[in-house]
């Protein structure tokens, strides 16, 4: 029944600046995650094959045994293929960019998993990605999907609709990230570290970060009360979160904690709670989608210029936490490693007093069937209540979405903690309809003699 | 076991503006509900003086029968009383004030119920209700109190933590209210509708209104489209809810419904849906409080010395649906009629996917054991996601209240659908803290090192 | 929306010997419930000729203006039909014989909707009852089917599952019988009476008796300890339950509240609760099918033959609640008359600790829109527990007959209270496949291998 | 936080025969569980006397650095103490004896944990074991209680009921023994088995056996069709479950399975789901207590004698699942090792439609700070049918223990499986209160009147 070593693994958004770091991490552990074939898979053929150069290069340094294959053809990425990396991004940062630009202009958080932003980019996602399990299904040998697309809140439920019974692990690298600056903080390593967690995708709390049995809670609270979750000295984090952008957002885990000291958040948790700062603090005309272009894009495409001139490759990549979790999960999965992650799951229980039906993501020990969440138990009111408004704003953009209801886009918009008004939410929901023109399916109202 | 008619009847709030229309409404309906005496009970002797004029004169056109007593004294006002209707404001219009004014200063909602106002208010009221029980329990006759006193959510989830077993009937008029317009609009009776309806109290649903078995509510919709819930001829609406501010509120149907066509909302949930809009429309300077004080209560007043000068009662109040329903109620009560009222009870499976510890508005039939509540069945998403917000929220107050705890209330402040951020939250409350001396229990840090 | 009186009316099981009681109820009351026709349907046509003859004399001794039509073609029977009563026999008294003595001949309960035997009769009516409702759908006019048919809770299970938004309201009259045994025990009516009930059909229990509000619970178990459920003077009750049979289980009332005196249990709890007293009592070759075909039957069918032979009808059956209780619920469901009554209904919360998805009975407020059921709370766990326990054995039988399990019917079997080891129901399920060939769908196995 | 090894453990029920096995696993794995101090705990001073003999002798083949203390006083048996593994039997075998042959007068199953004996068995020891908990809170060094006493599913609610915060971790060594034997028959070492497992204890299922990540339910059903749950030749299988009657209950997996071949159950459903078989099959005059009597215990004292005679010890005891399990656990909490095990926890969403409140068996993880119980989802139906009604009784028994309550017993008794009728439950009861006199609490009727 379990797959047999070594693997075929395909990547699916093989064009992403993220994966050259992906396929490093994969490089560093091929005894434990023996693969004899890496496929990379992508709409964009061009944008793909310029990545390629890197991950040839990367791959090469490491082993000759690896064949790499880079297609934009189904059949030929997935046939017998035994895992899928999937990071997806639907519109790319263009259309990241009018996720984040849209809100702001109505001083509204513009991001693109958390409030409007984030709620478009769904109505964009959840339809390829489908057809992507579909794909899978087809061709692939019994693959596991393990799925860092993103708004994965939003993805998440959308496959537990619409194909309840994929083999899909849906998975974020925020709390690994988290962990590794609280491992920083302890002067102890990330794998060290034992966490209790629950929330949804980028809405949720760490209740307890245990080092040798002992809960270090109360101790980085204190820390986080002058540094926020911080090392004093900052270039101690590694390189993909201290970018400015990075660097505040683990700030603002102070006055979160300010206001909440209880459990530490999730730094999304920022733009829920301290949506107008956050709005205060954003330049409506320059985004992280800018960012992103100027930055992480703008750097791999001329290290790839560089590297085709003159053969050299300069370091312009890492292994960041995303690369090394993904790895981390797949080896558990392949191996029935039974090692404890959080990742994003179908409730039932996990959470007592959250419906059934939620994803939410808690530890789990990984399997090779798949993943074994632990039960939570009952969480506090303030959470509950946060996460039961959120989580109707999610799963009724899925429902809108499904069957293409501009009533249910309005309530999601409208739910969405970030949005101060049904007035916003309708102007923002508006623009965004036009903005997404041949990426959203059509929206309908049921009520048309009403509305005017 | 059912108590004897002609009854003992104590008004607690008998200095209240409210105070003669309930009077009236009592008078009018001798013969369904026998008296033999009236008791007005408040802690203010002088208004309650004052307004005892009035409603000694009420009283005496209709009756010579029914003793009225005029007391500050829990053990004059209780003793063998049998039914007691609350209708308490903790802190008066001064105060009232203070919860309207506060959150506007920071762009937030003011309002005596919705809001941070109606927390606040809230925090004042639970314990004089608490103690105001008691007495009832001390004294009186194994008698039922129908409970008007707002903020009536929190007052009632109050009652359910500290005296589960009292027996308390909690209502509001403004549902009744709604009925009014809606009946005025459809050219029919208030008594003709039957309606369904799911909720908080002010903040739930009509989701049919039925005249004679048929659902008017589609062409109510197509009504609101255009006038809001008023008649085109505004003026055929009752005086209480015809002024002003209420014929706004009214108006605002309109556009909750252009939102959200599906069921007709309790006005109230302008605050929540619509909150920039009404911040934009308020007068910082001059709010509710004022007009009422400027209003409903001058008027009174001026009538009373009017009247105490010349022996002439001008026309100065009038029985409304606040007097008429709560009638309605202690009728049904009193004589197990198994009217159909909307009601506050505890929830229990009438909301199938709500807490079962939750105070809901539901319909109910009144017999003379208490409400018997229907089964609602399971509500929609969007109307889960908002009630699951507001109900911790309106929890998280109750147990800041009982536990003393500082956390608790900003963790409802910020939970508040009304307020954008935890910083908002924070500087709001803070400055009501102050306001509220001497009305508020202690408020503490648990986290006090931390907090700074 | 709503129907015009006068009303036409089908009764299914036309040939049953209780439709000449229904339609005298039904004329006795044509004012409240006027009908222009009346349509007996049975698939049985000589058998219903029979009857009709009967029902033809007590509807002319009433009235000419009602036109009585008799057919076993489902067009004729349900074409613009407004209201259905439904009161199938699937296999006659013939399979009720062996739905009692198969289970006898092992020293089990045999009884026609308790035990084997009721399961064995819920997989014969199922499937006759979604045709019906079909044909309803079909041919008539927007009817309410008001449904008899028993087992009751497996036939309400099965139209949950299969048609789950028919105007279907399942009603069963135990709970009337027992409360007209109340009243005459109370020397009161049986309208007088408002009870407080929760269970399942055939398996519930009445918590508060209330006359003018004051519960006689307490007066009614210190006269059942003495009598059971009877007046001193047995003769005091009505005919169709003073039956010998109906005698002893109306005494039965007193050993089971001697063992749990909290509440009146609906007498079909003697079945489960004093199982094997009840097999002891029993005569494996006589029993209640015999009973009936001896009495009821025989009764009928001679004043029919004398009525052809002499022009005179004997007094040969009455209207007793059966009649009555039905006749109630239209009149309120025709006209909105909200009269309070026991029916079997979608849970849904009603009771709040029992499964959403349980077929309960609880009291509702008949509406023109179907049953309003009112919000139980929770019960106590001894009920729960033996409910649960009923309810997944009636749902396992439901699903065994959608899916055609042999696993799951012997899960049914198993569960079933009054079976003693899962070797009983493995041979009573046996022989009872045998007997219903032609009946039951084909019940298959999906472990053949294993199963031997 | 963690405590230091080496380690002081108590074993309380010093003087069982079960005493010597648990300390000799202990001496086996001292590298892994360091002590410096094992000490005896029990009421009956002589009994546990005789068996420190062997316990002494025991520890000095493997050490002499851990000290043995043997004493009936709570201060000297729980002062400073780390781990408590618990195991009384509350009125020793002379009361199982009871246990098990009042009931079967009545040809209903005695058995000591299940069926009525299990119930009266719990009457007698939540009393004891509170005490317990009560002493070791107040004189031990924050330590775990690792509980083995019978019968576990009522002990660990009368816990939950009593003492929900102590650190009491209930365990059954029943699963473990399963897993030997499917082991055996798989040819592979228990260890090598993941199980998913769900149920009460003594009442469960096991889902999934894997070996490998493949799960081997398949093979083991076809090997139980053939042989029950043990291997072809039964020598294979350990000593402690191979006499007579256990050879009997593995064989009774075969029937089980025969009719409800979905998952392999635990043993002890043979007293549920085959009451009747066991009960012919049983000798009221000689049950298992009389056979331990005659075996485990008279092999125990015999080699004692021989013991302190020749100064030889015979090989009459053995190291079972029984004492490797409750070990393995010990070790998994004090390292947090996190092994993965079935042990009894609340349930707070463990199984989804069960209960939040129920005592259930699950897979955990065995942290330092305790359990991590997985999340199992919805289990179907039948099994949630029988464990509701079971559960019922066992939460009612727990009520009747607390309360005094004749009623709630009755009710425990009435509702368990084993049980036919009420009628047996009474009698059984009856002449259960007057066998356990001075060892249960005293039960009273609220309802005097009517019982007679």
């Amino acid at each position: 029944m379990s797959k047999q070593a070594p693997f075929i693994l395909t990547i699916v958004g093989g064009g992403s600046t993220y994966t050259p770091g992906i396929v490093k991490s994969l490089m560093v552990r091929l005894e434990e995650f023996p693969l004899k074939e890496i496929r990379l898979y992508d709409l964009d053929a061009e944008r793909q094959l310029a990545v390629s150069k890197v991950v040839e290069y990367v791959i090469r340094q490491h082993t000759n045994d690896v064949k790499l294959t880079v297609t934009t053809d189904p059949a030929e990425a997935f046939t017998a293929a035994d895992y899928v990396f999937a990071q997806m991004r639907v519109g790319k940062y263009k259309m990241r960019e009018h996720d984040e630009k849209i809100p702001l202009r109505h001083q509204v958080v513009g991001q693109e998993t958390c409030g409007p932003g984030g709620l478009a980019y769904g109505l964009r996602t959840i339809e390829p990605m489908i057809q992507l399990i579909d794909f899978v299904e087809q061709y692939a040998n019994d693959a596991w999907i393990i799925n860092y697309s993103n708004p994965a809140a939003i993805v998440a439920e959308g496959i537990r609709r619409l194909r309840p019974d994929a083999k899909v692990l849906n998975i974020c690298d925020m709390p690994v990230g988290v962990m590794r600056n609280m491992a920083a903080v302890l002067g102890v390593e990330r794998e060290d570290l034992t966490v209790n967690y629950f929330g949804l995708n980028h809405f949720g709390w760490f209740t307890e970060v245990f080092v040798d049995g002992e809960d270090k809670l109360p101790e980085l609270r204190e820390h986080i009360a002058k540094f926020g979750l911080l090392t004093e000295d900052i270039s101690v984090i590694d390189v993909q979160h201290s970018d400015p952008s990075w660097v505040k957002t683990y700030k603002n885990i102070k006055p979160l904690m300010d206001y909440f000291p209880e459990y530490i958040p999730n730094p999304y948790m920022q733009y829920y709670l301290m949506s107008t700062d956050i709005v205060d603090d954003s330049n409506p005309e320059h985004t992280r989608a800018n960012e992103v272009m100027a930055g992480r894009e703008k750097t791999l495409f001329e290290a790839i210029r560089t590297f085709e001139e003159t053969g050299e490759m300069p370091e312009a990549f890492h292994v960041g936490v995303h690369g090394i979790f993904i790895v981390d999960v797949a080896i558990s999965l392949a191996f029935d490693r039974r090692e404890r992650h959080l990742v994003i799951v179908e409730n039932n229980g996990a959470i007592a007093n959250i419906p059934d039906d939620a994803m939410v993501e808690v530890p789990a020990y990984i399997t090779s069937h798949g993943p074994e969440p632990i039960r939570v138990g009952h969480i506090p009111l303030f959470y509950k209540g946060l996460m039961e408004q959120q989580l109707a704003s999610e799963k009724l953009l899925v429902e809108a979405t499904i069957e293409g209801s501009y009533e249910k886009a309005l309530q999601a918009f409208t739910l969405n903690k970030t949005v101060p008004s049904a007035r916003h939410a309708k102007t923002i929901l508006d623009e965004m309809i036009e903005a997404n023109a041949g990426f959203w399916p059509d929206l309908q109202s049921r009520h048309t003699l009403v509305r005017n």
